[in-house]
This record gives structure tokens, C-alpha cells and sequence, in this order.
């Protein structure tokens, strides 16, 4: 039975793997072997992955690949992607493939503000409160100065500070809303700190306020963060052409535009279906979004509240069919940044900005759109045509021989074998076993 | 100007890495060098990592960590977690460690249901419709029985299967709606060819329904998939103590435990604060997800959309204060997997699962609650005493030291000196320069 560890983050690498061994591991020697076949033999370059984080023991791999031939506004990309699923990587090269020659990709940027808010409560009346906050906003704004100088001179800051009164919702709350632009930083650190200064300084004036002190009424600080919730903040991806060039082998490009819209439609009825069709947009977006050292919490939560604005959970992705054009498009919101946190320390982090042609936040928020709107592009192009097992089952089919250590050929005859009958594990696994004692 | 590219998934590794060098790295040399720095010697296990998805050309490392001391249900545990944020696996073992001694947290499982559909069109009336089904029902399930067998052994299958009338909502559109028991896996091959199948009959068995033809009705599969919407698929994980036991240096039990609840109450009302709130649960779930091979996409949009179920946006998470009591516990939709996919491929995959004590999906979905429970006490906990800021920028501190290549000796030098100084890249910048100026 393992015991509670104290001093654990000061404990070195070896220390914390020898401690997980003998509580955690069946075999101690294997368990840290495999940690420790996954570190990197540069130990410079070792240590600095090792300081991204806190009690870091390894690296998790995760796949790391690229799909090409993106024509993004008559610009070609190559889309660096890190995703463990498979099929994604391939489905986003697909659909690039298939609108090379249709006029590829036109994006642009909707917004690019961000907001945080500073949340308190206010026992007093709410016109006394307004007259308080319009007597103290410019010192407000003032106190962020030391901060916001360098932001400024890079053409961002604070874009507005208002009082949002929001005690109908829940008696005596209220928050300062404040909208911010922070350029090609994701701004977080910016946000946080304006907002805390903001806090600072709301708390202290109220304090010495003399209507407040009199009558007994108080403001108090809840917290001070920003929202991931960014609406104002938004890129949109479109693709379009003649009905006719999307005919398949086995449908006419009629029938497959109305069947595609009839797929969005359906998503923005159903909420079983709009949750699975915006988890396939965020198949691509992710992988693009942790290529480039995003945090990609962040993303989903912004883009999946964002499906949800209208009070019904519905599809961010849309489709048309206008004087015989079809039109695809996505508008989601996307608070990214190609400068600080991961983006200057982790070399491949690097390495994908420069693939991206070195991005600016709004540049990279369009690329990354656009690998979410090819991806369910993909999806639904499969689903309404042969269906996504097919794909799928060849993948999975892959997995298992590997997991069998299966050699190239056993895998042919059992690529061969399967084309005509269903993978299951234990198929593939008979197959294999029948396969060596043949 | 790069070029479009034919056959790229074809190429070896090496010319894909080569492909790319000539098109989008600014020096071929150095940008390969990058990509090849964390290939893993062990050529078998490159090449394991390679087959996961399409076009791998390297490894993307992720952070990964330990976070110690989680008593849950009385039994002590260490959770593995792959996250690139700084702060996160701090916070958990922050959370872990405070409620070591007040009974850890408790757990359980409302429900390990998933559900999938068969969307399709008819133009007839709804009655015949559902008169048509109820004949050819038992007919759609035992179509499946050539994929359900094996996992009505295990103790799975499928729960029920119902039709749907959806045509208020959009005209002419109806489910097959069937709901699975997949037991350690989270089954998305086994659901996606149950309901493709169920579609293929559905669709013969239409076209030969007299009352169909010799009205001229039409039924149309438009798709069939599972559904990331998973409200019955519900762990949660709740810790709970005397308020007395909350006090910090600063504040009372009494008022951290209001102030607490009052941080829940906002997060409910505001959806700039509740998008945020669960933003920073996830950071928790997603961490524990990653490492244990599971799919964060499905996992993020099932938790986002279970958030917003009611039409407003609320928070995951839930607060009381009841008898002197403190509680505080979340309920969160999780379809997890500890067999198939990954599990048994990525070898610190399956070394993380023993780490967990080899759980089963419903363990497993106990577990990864609390590390958004852990994450999400951490996180308002700070939120509503010192702000985030603090902790914050002290890890920023740390990544620009890395960035300026600063010794050891630089670095403890610019600790002390940013300890009552606020943190910018350029007054760390420039404080390393004229330290090593001096």
C-alpha cells in the first residue's frame, strides 16, 4: 500500500521515478525503463522540456505530422498537426486536396478583443455604485499604466472598462468588464495582471469612498480573471464552387450538396449530433492549436460556449446552396497567440511557426479555422457517402496487427483477408495465429 | 513559392522531412535537424509511434508529470498527467495534499451510458412511420449480432433502440436513437458499425415496406454515428470538511467557505466567468485523459455541452455550505476507455493505467473527475486569496530565464530581484544584461 510523499516537487527526476517505482509500478525496473526510454539524449534539450512544468518525469509523445497542399488565400501551407487519433491527418490532406482546384480556402478575421472581468459584490444601490465607478474609471485605467505602456507601443491595451450590473442575475453581483487587444500575444499574463491592478485599486477606492462609508454599504472583491469565453474574438474559413464539381462515384454534385446541408441542418436540431460534429472541427483545429504551442483548453472552451450562445447547443460550422454555388464556411472564435508562453521555447513549436510562415495572431487564427472547417469537410463528406467505418476499420485493423507484432507479411495477408470480412480483435488475432501455424 | 505535392503519404519519412525542408524551412539543415532531435533512438519504437497516425514525421513532446497524494474512496493514488501549462500539476498536488487529511475525495459512477443515431429524411406521415418500425425492429437487432456477441460477453451491448421524431424541429427528420453498454471500452468502432448496420437495414427494409412504395414515401439515411453527448455517461468526485478546516493565513474557515460558494454562485450566473471556470477543470481532466490514451476532443465536447444543457452556460462544478459543513463536488459527463485505441499500444500509456492500478472505464471515470474537482479547488482557491498572478509569474520568470540562456546563478540572482519587482520579458531582459554586464 502506498504511503502519502512529502517534498515531492523538490525530489530530482530519479528520485521522483525511484519513488514512483516502488509504490506504483509492478515491475520497478521495467516501469522506469520505459520513462526513461522516452527522455531525450540531448540533456540540455532535456532539461528545458523538463522545466515547462512542475514533478516533469518524461516526454508524452504525441504523433506529430503534417498534411499539405492547403491553398489558404492563393497561399500554400503545409498544416503542422499533433494528434494521437488516427485518420485526422489524413482526412485534413483530403479535403486540401480536394478544394486545391477550386479556389482553396478564403479566410478572414472578424475580431480580435479579448475580455476579463473583474467579479465583486455591492450591497448598496446600483445608481450609487455607478456614480462611484464613472468617479473613479480614469484612475482605474491610469493604474494599469505600468503594464500597459509596452502593449501599447505595440498597438494593443485596454479597449474599454465598464460596469456591468448584473445583481437581476444573482443579488449584489457586479463586474467590471474590461475588453482588451493584445496583438499577437494570447495575453493572458496582460489580462491577469491589468486585472488584478484594476481590482487593487477598486477595492481601495471604495474603501475611502464617503457615500459607501456612511451608509454602511460594502464592495468586495470576488476575483479578478479573464474569460475564454472570446465572441469577439473570431475567425471565419470559407470554401466554395459549382454544385457540379462535387459529384462523387456514386452520387451527383446535387445530390451531395443537399444531402451536406441537410447534415448541418440536422446538426443544428440535434444536439447529439452538433456535440459529435464540432468535436470532428476540433480534431483539426487542436492539432494545430498544440503544433503551435496553444493551450488548447482554452480553444475548446471558447469555441464549444460559443456553439452554445444561443441557448440551443448548435453546429459552428454552415452551408448553402446559392444560384448553383455551394458554400461551406466556419466562424469560431479563436484567442491564439505566435508570441510567449511555448511559442519561443519549444524548438518544434518554433520550427511549425516558421512551416506557418511565421503567423501573426490573426494570420495564425485563420489557418487554424481552416484546418477545423476541412476536417468536417472530410467528416461529413465520409459520413454522407460510404460512412466512416470503412477508414476507420483500416486503421484499427493496423493498431491490432501492431499490438500482435505482426510482420509486413502477416500484414498483407491480413490486409488482404479483412478487406472482405469485419476486424474485430479476436478475427485478427485468429487470423494471425492461423497465419504462423499454417 | 512552394508547390502542391502528389502522393505525399506515399514518400518515406525521411523525403516527406525532405519535402518539407525545400518548401517551408528557412534552413533546411537546422529545421530537419529540429524534426530529427526527437526522433527515439529505439528504431521499434519510432516506428510504433509512426503507425499511430497518417504522414508522422516526429515526435511532438508534451510535458508530462506526476502529481501525487490523491486519497480517493479511501485508497492512495498518483495521477499521471501530460499537460504543457505551467501551474496545473502544482495546483493538483496543491488540492491533493490539502485534502489528504480531511477525508480525501469521494467518488462514484451515475451511469456509463453512450448513445449513437441513425439520422435520416422521410416525407410520410409520422404514424406509419412508427408503425414501419415497430415491424422491423427486432429485425435491425439482430443485424447486429455479428458485431454484438462479443461484447454481450464482456457485459455490454446494446441498452435500447428507439425511433425519434425530430420533425418539429426540422422538417421530415427522424432518429434511430440507441444507447450502448461498452463497458471498458470507450467503443466508438463498436457503436459506429452497430449503427451503420442498423442504417444499411433500415434503408432495405424501407424500400421493400408496401405502404412506403405504394405511396411513394421515401425514407433517406442522411448519416449514422455515435454521439459525444453523453449525460448519461456521469462520474463525480466530492470532497468535503468542517469550514472551521478552511482557514488560510488570511481568512476565516467561514469566510473562505463563502466566499468559495460565492465563486460558484458567479460562474453560474456569468457565462464570461463560468466558460473560464470549467476551462480550468479541464485543465485537470484533459491532463489525465492525454496520458491515459483517451480522446480530449470527445471528452471536452461532452463536458462543454453537458454544461450548457439547461440553455445557460453554467459551471461543472458545485458548492455548499450545510451544518458547518463545506462541500464542494463535481458531475461531469465522461466517456472513457482502458481498453482498445491506445491503451495497449503507447507503452507510457500502458504504463499509466498501472500507475492507476489498471482501472476499469468506470474507475477510470472516477479518477478523472477528481482531477478536475483537484484542479478547479486549486484554481478558486487561489482565485479568491493571493489572485493567480503570483504563482503565475513566477513560472513566466522562469520560461524567460530559460529563454536568455540564464546560469544557474543569474537565475537565483533574478528571482530575489523580481520577488518585489513585476515581471516583463523586457525588465527581465534587461536585468539579465546588466547582470552579466556588471
Amino acid at each position: 500500500m502506498a504511503k502519502p510523499v512529502s517534498g515531492f516537487s523538490k525530489c530530482t527526476k530519479d528520485q521522483k521515478i525511484e519513488w514512483l517505482a516502488s509504490n506504483y509500478f509492478a515491475d520497478a525496473n521495467q516501469g522506469s525503463a520505459v520513462l526513461k526510454q522516452y527522455w531525450n539524449d540531448n540533456q540540455k534539450l532535456q532539461k528545458l522540456h523538463d522545466e515547462f512544468i512542475e514533478n516533469a518525469v518524461t516526454n508524452y509523445y504525441l504523433p506529430f505530422g503534417i498534411a499539405p497542399n492547403f491553398l489558404i488565400n492563393d497561399i500554400l501551407y503545409a498544416l503542422p498537426m499533433a494528434i494521437e487519433e488516427s485518420s485526422v491527418i489524413a482526412a485534413a490532406s483530403n479535403s486540401a486536396k480536394f478544394w486545391l482546384d477550386k479556389g482553396g480556402f478564403k479566410t478572414h478575421v472578424k475580431g480580435t478583443i479579448k475580455s476579463g472581468q473583474v467579479h465583486f459584490n455591492f450591497n448598496g444601490p446600483s445608481d450609487l455604485l455607478r456614480t462611484f465607478f464613472d468617479s473613479v474609471k480614469a484612475l482605474l485605467l491610469e493604474g494599469t499604466q505600468a503594464i500597459t505602456t509596452s502593449m501599447e507601443r505595440r498597438g494593443g491595451g485596454i479597449i474599454s472598462l465598464e460596469l456591468v450590473d448584473l445583481s437581476a442575475e444573482l443579488s449584489d453581483y457586479y463586474q467590471i468588464n474590461v475588453r482588451f487587444e493584445t496583438k499577437d500575444a494570447m495575453g493572458a499574463n496582460f489580462i491577469n495582471s491589468c486585472l488584478e491592478l484594476i481590482a487593487t485599486n477598486l477595492d481601495r477606492q471604495a474603501a475611502n469612498y464617503e457615500k459607501f462609508i456612511s451608509n454602511n454599504y460594502s464592495l468586495s472583491i470576488v476575483l479578478s480573471i479573464l474569460s475564454n469565453y472570446v465572441p469577439e474574438c473570431v475567425a471565419t474559413a470559407t470554401v466554395s464552387c459549382p454544385i457540379s464539381l462535387l459529384a462523387t462515384e456514386s452520387i451527383s454534385g446535387l445530390e451531395f450538396a443537399n444531402k451536406f446541408v441537410r447534415a448541418i441542418d440536422i446538426a443544428n436540431a440535434s444536439v447529439q449530433r452538433a456535440v459529435t460534429h464540432n468535436k470532428g472541427v476540433m480534431n483539426g483545429i487542436d492539432a494545430v492549436v498544440l503544433a503551435t504551442g496553444n493551450d488548447f483548453r482554452a480553444i475548446e472552451a471558447g469555441v464549444h460556449s460559443y456553439a452554445a450562445k444561443s441557448g440551443k447547443y448548435k453546429s459552428i460550422t454552415h452551408a448553402k446552396i446559392e444560384d448553383g454555388i455551394f458554400s461551406f464556411w466556419i466562424e469560431v472564435p479563436l484567442a491564439l497567440g505566435t508570441v510567449g508562453g511555448l511559442t519561443n521555447l519549444h524548438p518544434l513549436v518554433k520550427l511549425n511557426l516558421e512551416i506557418l510562415k511565421n503567423p501573426s495572431a490573426p494570420q495564425l487564427m485563420q489557418l487554424v479555422a481552416t484546418a477545423g472547417l476541412a476536417q468536417n469537410f472530410a467528416a461529413i463528406k465520409s459520413l454522407i457517402t460510404t460512412g466512416i467505418q470503412k477508414g476507420h476499420m483500416k486503421m484499427h485493423l493496423k493498431n491490432i496487427l501492431n499490438q500482435l507484432e505482426a510482420t509486413q507479411e502477416e500484414k498483407v495477408a491480413a490486409i488482404e483477408h479483412f478487406s472482405i470480412v469485419a476486424v474485430t480483435h479476436a478475427a485478427a488475432k485468429n487470423f494471425i495465429n492461423s497465419y504462423r501455424n499454417r
